[in-house]
Parts: C-alpha cells; structure tokens; sequence
C-alpha cells in the first residue's frame, strides 16, 4: 500500500500546525481555496478553512510512512515532564514486534485526567483538545465567511448542550475542559503508554465523535490489513478506534495497531481472555482477565469496553427476547453467569478493575451486553435493567478517578430513541454516551451504515457524545477497508449535522464555505470542503472528464446545462439586486 | 438490458395478487421463507411474507417484459365503467411511439377522486389503495409472527398520525381512505389517462412514500436510459416518479415512461414550457404554458408541480441568501417576474391552471421554489413567505376538488426541522407534505443520499407523507441507473423506519421476520426479507463463498468465527431456558 499517496493526495488540503500558548503544537487540516470571481471582472481571494485532523503524523509531508517504525511519541515528552510516574518494564524490538524500545509505565498515585480536573489542574492534555475543538478560533474569523454571527448557529437550550456555551462566550477555553473532565460529562481518554497519541475530548459540550471497529477474527484478515484499515479510518477522519480482533496475533495485532495510530484505541479485553481459554466461556476466571487487562494497558490501550453490568438477573429476561443477546460480551458472560451460576465476575470485581485503570489512566467504556438486537426487543426490563447498573458502575469508577463513558444501543425505531437518551442523562449522571447506531430498522442489510446514521444523527442531536460507526456489511460480513471508508465518511456526516443542530462553534463554518462555492461555482473548492474529496471528485468527474481539483472556476456546469442551472440563474438574479 | 432477469431473478420473491372485495387484483411481493431447525431435530415452517410492491405486470412470469408494448391498461375498466368522461382525441401508434392507440379521455365535470370522496362516495382507486396499505391484513396474521400484538407497533399518540387508527381498529379500510382524501390529507394521484396505472395513497396516515427523480439534460442521456432508471426505480420500491426531463425528445421520453410506469408519474411542466421558448425565461408566458399542461395531462401525467408560489415580494429577500434559488422552477419564475415587474403568472392564472387539473384528475404538487439550498438560508422569510402563499394556494385548489400535495425544502438542519413541519401542517391544511430530503448539512458531497436521509427520517417521523429521494450524485452530477437504485433503498429505508416509528400496522411485520430470520441463521431469509436483497446477497458472498439464495440453512456463521458469535451463543441460552 502506498501511504504516502493515501495521505498526500491533495495539494490543495496541506496539514497545518498552531502553537498553543504552552508551546503545545496541534494539527490541522488547511483546505486552501480558489478565488471569487466578481461580476465586474476582479477575483477576491478566500481565507483557507482549518478542519479539525485525525491523521497525526501521517499526513506531515516528511513523515517515513512506514508502519514498521510507528508514529514519533510526541506526547511522551509532557508524560514524562508532568506525570508521576515510575517505569513497570521495557519492550525491546522483535522481528515481529520491531518498534523501537518502549519504557512501560505506571502512575504511581493514579493521577488520572479526571484526579487533575478535581483538584483544578488544567494537564497539557486538556489545552490539545480546547485548542483542537475550537475550530472557529483557529480559522481566525474573518471576511465575509464570519464566524461571529452565522445565522443559524445560535446557541440554543438543548439539552443535549447544557451549561456550555453562551452567544457572548464562543470560545472552548482549556478552563471549560477541566470542568467538564472534573464534572464527568466528558472524558480524555490517554493512556500514559499511549505517547503517539493526539487527545481527543469525548463529551457532549464538544464536537460528537466517532468510533471506528476493525479486527480480524479467526476466520480471516491479517495484520497488515488491520493496520491498513486503520489508516484509512483516520485518513477520513475516525475520532476513536476500536481493535475488536479475537484470531490469532491478537496482542502483535494490537502493538502494530497502537504504536500507529494517533487516535484513542480501545477494546474488549474480554475477547482476549476468551481466546486465552480456548473459546469456552465456562473456564474463563477473573484470574486470566486482570492479566489480560494488564497487559493492554501496559500496551497503551486508552480505553476497555468491559461488559460488568450485564447481571445474573436480567438474562432470563433477555433469553425470551426476539434477538435474545446480539452483543458479543454480553452473551459470552450471560453464559458464563448460567455455568457458575455465580454473578458475573466483572461486577464483583469492579473496584480492583479501577484501581487498575486508574494506573495508566485508562478510560472506562462500560458496555450494554444487553442491548436490543432487534426493533421488537428495544428498551425492554432487560436493556433498562443494565443501563440502570451502568450508572451505579460509572459512579464507582469516579471515586477511583476513573474516566467513564457508558455504551448504548443497538437497534432503536425513531420513536424510541429519546428515551434512550434521557435514561442514560439521568441514572448515569450525564457520563459521556456512546452509542452503537442506533439501527432505526431491522431490514436495512447492505445498507446499515445509514439505518445505524439515521438513529445515530436522532440520538446524538439528544446528546449523545460518541458514534459508534457501522458498515454496509454490519450484519452480513467482515467491513474491509472500503466498508471502513463508507462507514467513516457516513457518520462523520451524521456527527456534523448533529454539531450543527447543537451549535458547536465549529461547526456552522465549513458548511458555509461549501455553500458560497456552489453558489460561485468554485467546483474545486466544493470538492476539497467535502467530507471525502476524493470520492466527490470521482463522481464530478463522471459528469465532467476535465474535471481536477487543479482546475479554475467553472462559470457553468454540465449537469442541467445553462439554462437549466438554478445556480446560474440565481447567481444572474443576485448580480441584479447587487448592481 | 435484459428485463426479465432484471425482474425475474429471486426464486423465492414472487409476485401474487390477493382479489379485493369488489373483485380488483392487487399485486404483491410474496416472500418465501425456510423453515426453523429445532433443537429437538424437527422443523417449522415459516409462513410467507407479503410485501408491498410496486412493481406492476415487469414482475408477472408472463409479462413480455417488451418497453415498447407498454404495461396492460389493467385501470382502464374502471375508468371507462365509473367515470363520466369524454374522449378529445386518439392517439395512434409511430415509429418513435409506437404503443397502441390511446383514446384521450376528459372527465365531462371534473370528477376527481376528491370530488367522489367528499360526496362519500368509494372510488375503485380507494379500495385499490386500501388493501394495497393494508399489508398486515394481506399478511394473513397468524403463528409466532403475529402483528396481533407487536410490542413495539403500539399506536402512539404522535401528531403525524392522528385520527387514524386506535389498538383495536388495526385495518386501513376504504372508508378511512376515502375520509382521508375529502379532508385533503391524503391524494391518489391518478390522471384519468395513465390506465396503466396502480394506484398508490400518499397522506400521513398511511405508508410513508418515496419518489424518484429521473430525467434527461440538454447535455446527457436517452429514452432508453430513462426508461431503464425507472425500472430501476421500481425495481427497488420507488412510489412515484418525476421526469424531469429538460433536454431533445422531451415529449417522446415522458410517453415512453408513462406507457411503461405503474406508479404515479409527476413532471415539472414548467421544463418543457421553458424549451418551447428556446431557453429564455423572459419568454414563457401563460398561454405557453397552459398548452404544455394540457399536453401533459392528455399524456397522462399524474401529478404536476407548480411554482406558483414565487411571489415578487419574496425575491429580494432571496437574492440576499448564500445561495439564493437553489429550485430550477424558482429561479425560472424570479427572473420572469423581475424582467417583466409582473406577479408570478402562474400565480395570478391559478383557478384556471385548477380548471385544468380537475379535468383530468391530476394532482397538484405545489412547489416549493424558494426552499433554502444552503443551511444558512434555512427557514427564512423567503422559505416560510412561500409555503403560506402555498397554503393559500391549497385550499382554491380544493374548492375545484382538486387533490394536492406540498413541496417542502432543501437544506435544513435537524434542529430547524421541527417548525417546517409543524408550518406545513398548520398553514396547508395538514394537505401532504412533500421533501426533498431535507439535507441536514451542505458538506456531504458524495453522499448527500444519506445527509438527504438523515433529514427525512427526521421530517417524516414529524409526519411529512412522502419522501423525494437524493441520489449520491446530488450536487455533483446526473444520477445513472446504479445512484437511483441507491437512492431509491436508501429512501426506502428512511420511509419505513418512520412507518415503525408512526405504528403503521403493516411495518414491524417485516422487521420481526428479519429478526427471527437472523436469530435462527436462516441466512436466504435475511437475504429475501431485505430491502435490496441483491445487494444483501452480494456482501454475504464475500464472507461466504458458497452462499446462494437456495441454500439451506446454516447453523453457524463465517463472520466471527462460532466462539465469538453472539448469536449461537445466545441461541444456547435461549435453549437453556425452553428445556
């Protein structure tokens, strides 16, 4: 694969770095823009559009582009300098491991973020992200494409914006992330031995995230293709990154995954203590899962989906359901709980589980084993039922300091959904959501990426902070890099349309900048403003075989011919009102 | 292209009629399902499901699948027994139109369906469409997929679906239909010279319906094409279609799509007026345009939409906007009135424009030409100026008892969403609402099918009764045939997940057969019950080579491999309770 062409495509969107007033650099993507053709024959030049930038230093123009090497640790230098940490290990290279050395470390104290945030400490973590959010600060505001006023973006009362911002106050400040960190509403999740990492805040007073799933399994895929998968989540712009694997490689797998990815990863521990154990879920003990949960975190792992609220109790009400229990965790431990007839094991040790995190500051994503796999079985006794323990389990991992975002469902119809949402707000004391979909149908396969963005645009508008992505094959296959791209691309759509329903200061800008270069025909800024340049360029194209992001404005367009093009015509009828 | 397989292709999708009452035929996809494996080693058979269908005689295993026959004027009969109606002309066979003489017909009274349905009087249409709705009726209801008691289908109090039904009233009946379409909140739109016609019902209280908008430019496309897109478009479940056809042949193209379309057909006459006048919109004047209209409506055409709305006063107010008209019909009828300082004349001749509908029982599609073609121009004065005027509009056409439907926006976001409905409803006269998506943001390029998507689940939900699809392309090029099937399923899918969401009687039946389908590792089930089954089949293969839509079941799945498969997990569980 040539990475290096995947990242550097287009010479019209550079990536751009801004010093915050720590010395902290933080990346952006700069969309530079063509000019605007004036009636009277004059251009005037437009200001370039900063868009928020997941790649890391994959898209630096010197990066070595080379996954055997990892990212540089940029990060390490303010773990090292502000953290109270002692050094647990060294992982030295190997032929199949081959990154160089890595010191392993612990936080002596269990000063997570949340522990600075409680105490009034502002950690460099949380200048990234405030810098990072503020979107419209870091386009400087000027001109005609003004951030100051757009219409439309007023700041409504939502609750899904709650105690945020006011018209009068637009700015996301560093203070505001420490408060929303020390409040639990928001979570930066950031291992200490995740130096490659670029903080990313996940919370609903900030752009809605999301999540991308990779992972081979023991039927297929290998680990270049993971890492391969990836890249290609965060070239579109994946916030967060899941490594579901469960095949064979699963630790290497993740190492390779880890030391490349400049986006939180997380994932289900569960899955590797049951490849530990053969697959049999009976034989799985608390024993092999504190060892596994170790060693992830001790890998850099920023956040562990752990399914602790899927209770004896509730499984008989799950058996009767449609669908009975579609999430893997949660089946694998309801069936654990029947063979011991015992209480799942994750729930009874849930305090030594988060003195463990609160090591190496890992994230908590408590997970819904329980969620409905089918319309018919939404928000029943036995969904309800978890999400109620969830809340009790969040407020627990608090008094560890443990950062904590809850997992929802599943597959939601439309009307169901806000009660989702309320629910969550108030039995899991507004920790960050994180929702898989919701699916609004059941008969969607092929298509499950839009049913899942459908119910994901309706319940992240109430409030939810994180998407949970979904591919065309959801349901029917394994997504290769394709279906990751479509999944991507899907929800980052659906995470923007809820930014702009909530008022995100950020978000407003972009959409405006696209919609002046349709309007002045500037087709090649139209391309590059698009969630997925290359895609749009492709189908333009189609229409147009001259078409190139190289390419001056067009004054007309080949779709509906002159005399048919609204755009000409209303463009006419401006010039008219302007003369 | 070759049709019959293009109809043809699923042995176990086939196409049977179920007689109403009065002895009409109306066609439905009959699923064929396998039967569940027990635990015990015995089998159940599964019942079939019915689904709606919108295919016409292209899925008849006789039909001569020939376009240049044209579809069986099955309505014809009808029309001819119960309508009181003249004969103006004959239209015979050419070489470019060579389908069977066609008696032209005009009703003596304007006897529309409106006419009859508030004279309380049932129409065969009515009776067509009720039994046509009524799915979970023509689904028979019995065994362990009962719609007797779908737990979540329960018939909330919800304002996009008022005085319909109650729990215990679960039937569509003629009567209903015929009460909907005299208050004017549901149309049948069903000019009296499309005989080739199945009638379909578009109103909140019924199946949301998707329209498909094909047609040539000056710059692309043939009739074969077109005539081939709308298969397509059909294929896949499309309840009405535009031709919105602006290029040579304009009239040979709408005759070979009507002669060949079973669903309603609309157009834009405005299109074709403006080519008569070479182009130039100063040009187009009333009696233009009149002679166009009733060239349409002697073709057959089922519903025009008229720009009628476009007030002077409103065109400043738009010229201001980002991106001004973004609605062909609009910016057409803006530069016409600002060339000649005159009113809209299509508003100003609106009872005789109505004189000429109720004649021939076409339905009014009132445009909605200043819709906000950019978030920052959503619900403005402009917007909201025209759908009063619109409203207004609606009711002089029902003193003609002419049916109508209103156009609705455009560019919206989510949170705006909410007040054009409630707008539409209290200004409109609940008459049906009509979207074009609306897209919830303007940066989706590529995939606006989905941004579209997103907003229509959103707008139905609140009880807009037909969804006008969006195709991948928009924005940056003509669909071909592969964005309108895209287009198509994925509308499909939003107008269904607010059919779930309304509790339509018919919707959640498919749903729980997927899901048991899914549960029981029926995969041919889950293929068949899917909304783009070929599609569902296609994905499947890539997991799973062998798989065909004949296989039998398979008990475990290639996915996940069997010790990480929730769902044969669950399935242990589920047994484990039933011993």
């Amino acid at each position: 694969m040539d990475l290096k062409t995947l990242f550097l495509d287009n010479p019209r969107r550079k990536k751009i770095y801004i010093e915050a007033n720590n010395g902290i650099k933080i990346g952006f993507t700069e969309v530079e823009l063509t000019s605007t053709f004036n009636a009277d024959g004059t251009e005037t030049p437009n200001q370039p559009v900063r868009l928020y930038d997941t790649t890391g230093a994959w898209s630096d123009v010197d990066f070595h582009f080379d996954p055997s090497k990892g990212l540089p640790r940029r990060r390490e230098y303010y773990i090292d300098r502000v953290r109270n940490t002692e050094v647990v290990s060294v992982v030295e290279p190997t032929e199949k491991v081959p990154f160089q050395q890595r010191k392993v470390k612990r936080l002596k104290n269990g000063e997570t973020q949340m522990y600075y945030a409680r105490r009034g400490i502002i950690t460099p973590e949380m200048v990234y992200v405030a810098y990072r959010e503020n979107m419209a600060h870091a386009n400087g505001v000027s001109g005609k494409m003004s951030a100051d006023a757009p219409r439309n973006s007023l700041f409504i009362q939502h609750r899904g914006f709650k105690d945020s911002f006011s018209a009068s106050q637009r700015e996301i400040t560093p203070e505001f992330v420490m408060k929303e960190v020390a409040r639990g509403r928001a979570i930066i999740p950031a291992n200490i031995n995740h130096p490659e990492l670029e903080p990313a805040i996940i919370g609903r007073n900030f752009l809605v995230k999301i999540n991308t799933n990779i992972g081979n399994s023991s039927m297929a895929s290998s680990i270049s293709e993971e890492v391969e998968k990836m890249l290609w989540a965060i070239k579109w712009g994946s916030d967060t990154l899941m490594d579901l694997s469960t095949g064979a490689d699963i630790h290497a797998t993740r190492e390779w995954i880890i030391r490349n990815c400049p986006t939180p990863v997380g994932t289900v521990p569960l899955y590797q203590a049951l490849e530990k154990v053969g697959g049999v879920a009976e034989e799985l003990n608390w024993d092999i899962y504190r060892d596994v949960l170790i060693e992830q975190a001790e890998q850099g792992v920023d956040y562990f989906t752990i399914h602790a609220g899927v209770l004896r109790e509730f499984i008989p009400i799950a058996a009767k359901r449609m669908a009975g229990i579609a999430s893997r965790g949660g089946s694998i431990m309801a069936k654990w709980c029947l063979a011991h007839n015992q209480e799942n094991f994750l729930y009874t040790h849930w305090d030594e589980i988060c003195e463990i995190m609160a090591a190496y500051d890992v994230s908590f994503s408590i997970g819904d084993g329980l969620r409905p796999g089918a319309i018919a079985d939404a928000n029943d006794e036995a969904q309800f039922g978890e999400l109620k323990v969830q809340g009790d389990l969040c407020k627990r991992a608090w008094d560890f300091n443990v950062q904590v975002m809850c997992e929802g469902p599943g597959h939601v119809p439309l009307q169901m959904i806000g009660q989702n949402m309320q629910n969550q707000l108030d039995w899991c004391e507004e920790a960050p959501f994180y929702t898989l979909g919701p699916l609004v149908s059941d008969i969607g396969a092929g298509y499950d990426h839009i049913t899942a963005a459908i119910g994901a645009s309706v319940i992240g508008w109430g409030g939810t902070a994180m998407l949970c992505y979904v591919t065309p094959k959801e349901h029917l296959g394994l997504p290769d890099k394709d279906d990751v791209r479509e999944g991507v691309v899907t929800f980052k759509l659906a995470a923007h349309a809820v930014d702009l329903a909530k008022g995100h200061p950020a978000a407003q800008y972009r959409d405006n900048a696209m919609s002046l270069a349709r309007a002045e025909f500037r087709w090649v800024d139209q391309i590059n403003l698009a969630l997925d340049p290359e895609r749009a360029a492709e189908f333009r194209r189609k229409n147009d075989k001259d078409f190139s992001i190289e390419n001056a404005t067009h004054h007309h367009c080949s779709m509906c011919g002159p005399k048919f093009c609204s755009m000409r015509v209303s463009k006419e009828i401006k010039e008219m009102f302007n003369k």
